[in-house]
């Protein structure tokens, strides 16, 4: 199957600990979570970079679900990043304990030939400088999303000011959001951001859903109401990964699309926070993603109008 | 217009700053909120005490939206109860400045003999002894709902523990919810709260709107997008008050008007942090009420299934 989404992030070791548990040295990054969650909608690709210590099962397991690794570089006698933090009982922010850049501190992403032409792009939470050198290389893609963090916008806000007017849809949690605009109030916040380039932002709202703002829409989507999270790490990437992948399958992104979109990201959110690393996004199916999907509707579906 | 609904609270006056200006003196309290709310619904009588100093123009403003104030109590010599508090820049949370109780003191709800036999309920956040006082009086409604804060869930948790089984509906925001559970999971919270009583939960997430959760069923709504909220104040008793009015006009409480009644009451109250006091819950017109209805069918469907 040919690649309709290239995803441009990390392919790391995790170490992490929440409420549910700990784990050391478990597969993640922003590519893995992201290309694994799109993998169920479409041949999705991955540019990024890791260490010797790239474990076998992991890269096996990225290859079982068809994900095109050809332009995963390995750099020899150095580690992969690493990244270590821990959630305390209220799951919503991750406090970072560690960040060992290993091999993404040279990082200087090369997108491959055979897929310049992808049709689909996403830029994960990496340095703006190396988002800005794919934009360079990929010719005229349909859509291009990409995320960001308090980091960039904090440390490389000029850079990172270059590469929305070359993006489609910015992903963002609200915090960052409200940095980056400087707004308190995050409907605000968003259209402040598409003044300065983005045709649609979807704002990340953590365990209350994600809004999507655009000139001519704007649309609330819920979280799937969880009763117990494992481990939220990854949940933007692969709200990410499930919203590109619907778009690179139904190659198109008029309002329905990306609404449907919205949802589907959210569904694969929901999933992989139900597990540590990518374990819950690797092994579930199809139907049980249709399944959510429904639930989906029946969370949010009401009737008529109330005839005050 | 005989009266389908009984809202017992507070009617008061409010001194707030918000970043958008400050008011002193100006209507409120829980009972002024959600009754005017309702009164777009249904007809609807109020419960309370005030004091001399209850201004005429407010009495007819009330009166102009056909409440029955016939249990509106005032004390001679005495004082209205009065709040005074401000909002920060991300208003989601009032700093309290003061608490006059005034009158509130020796609050004792009586329900006239006409209004004994009302259908729908709503015991606003009122000391829980003065919600039993209330249950003690009513014959059989059809549906009781009622909201509670951190105050009284940490001084008067026994009494609250006895209102609990006799309500059908408890209205709460989410952090109260969790305190009075010991959940940090908003979800296990609501959960947790039905094995004390109520058959359905609604719990009030601010800007991220409202789950309603009950033994079948669990109902997302986001609150209406706003750019510039000038006061929060009254939106949870506004959310109720269209909640039980439009309950009281469907004289009904399936899956289906539960799930109607949440998006009245995020209407209702989306109208009301628009202005300071009632001002805008007064002007609102039934057209713009069914407009906003609409506005949130259109911020909330999507399509189809996503076929994975």
């Amino acid at each position: 199957m040919s690649s309709n989404l290239l995803v441009v992030g990390t392919v790391a070791y995790d170490s992490v600990k929440t409420p549910a548990g700990q784990r050391d040295n478990i597969l993640g990054g922003s590519a893995s979570y992201c290309a694994m969650a799109a993998s169920y909608f479409t041949g999705a690709a991955i540019v990024a970079v890791v260490g010797e210590d790239f474990r076998g099962e992991d890269r096996s397991l990225l290859l079982s679900h068809a994900i095109d690794l050809s332009a995963l570089e390995t750099v020899p006698g150095a580690k992969s990043f690493h990244w270590k933090g821990e959630y305390g009982e209220d799951l919503n922010e991750a406090r970072t304990l560690s960040t060992d850049l290993n091999v993404l501190s040279g990082f200087d992403p090369r997108v491959p030939d055979d897929l310049k032409g992808v049709p689909y792009l996403f830029l994960a939470n990496i340095d703006p400088a190396a988002q800005l050198k794919v934009l360079d290389q990929v010719r005229a893609p349909k859509l291009v999303a990409a995320d960001t963090m308090n980091y960039w916008i904090n440390n490389s806000r000029d850079l990172l000011m270059k590469v929305l007017p070359r993006i489609d849809v910015l992903i963002i949690n609200e915090a960052e959001a409200k940095q980056l605009t400087g707004e308190r109030n995050g409907v605000k916040a968003a259209g402040r951001i598409l003044a300065l380039g983005p045709s649609t932002v979807i704002v990340k709202r953590g365990e209350y859903g994600a809004l999507l703002v655009s000139n001519d829409d704007i649309f609330a989507a819920p979280a799937f109401p969880l009763l117990y999270v494992v481990d939220p790490t990854g949940a933007g990437d692969s709200f990410a990964g499930g919203f590109m992948g619907l778009i690179a399958k139904e190659n198109g992104h008029t309002k329905e699309t990306l609404r449907r979109a919205v949802i589907a990201g959210s569904c694969m959110a929901s999933f992989n926070v139900q597990a540590f690393s990518l374990a819950r996004l690797a092994d579930v199916t199809p139907e049980a993603i249709k399944r959510r999907y429904k639930a989906f509707h029946e969370l949010t579906d009401f009737e008529g109008d109330p005839e005050p």
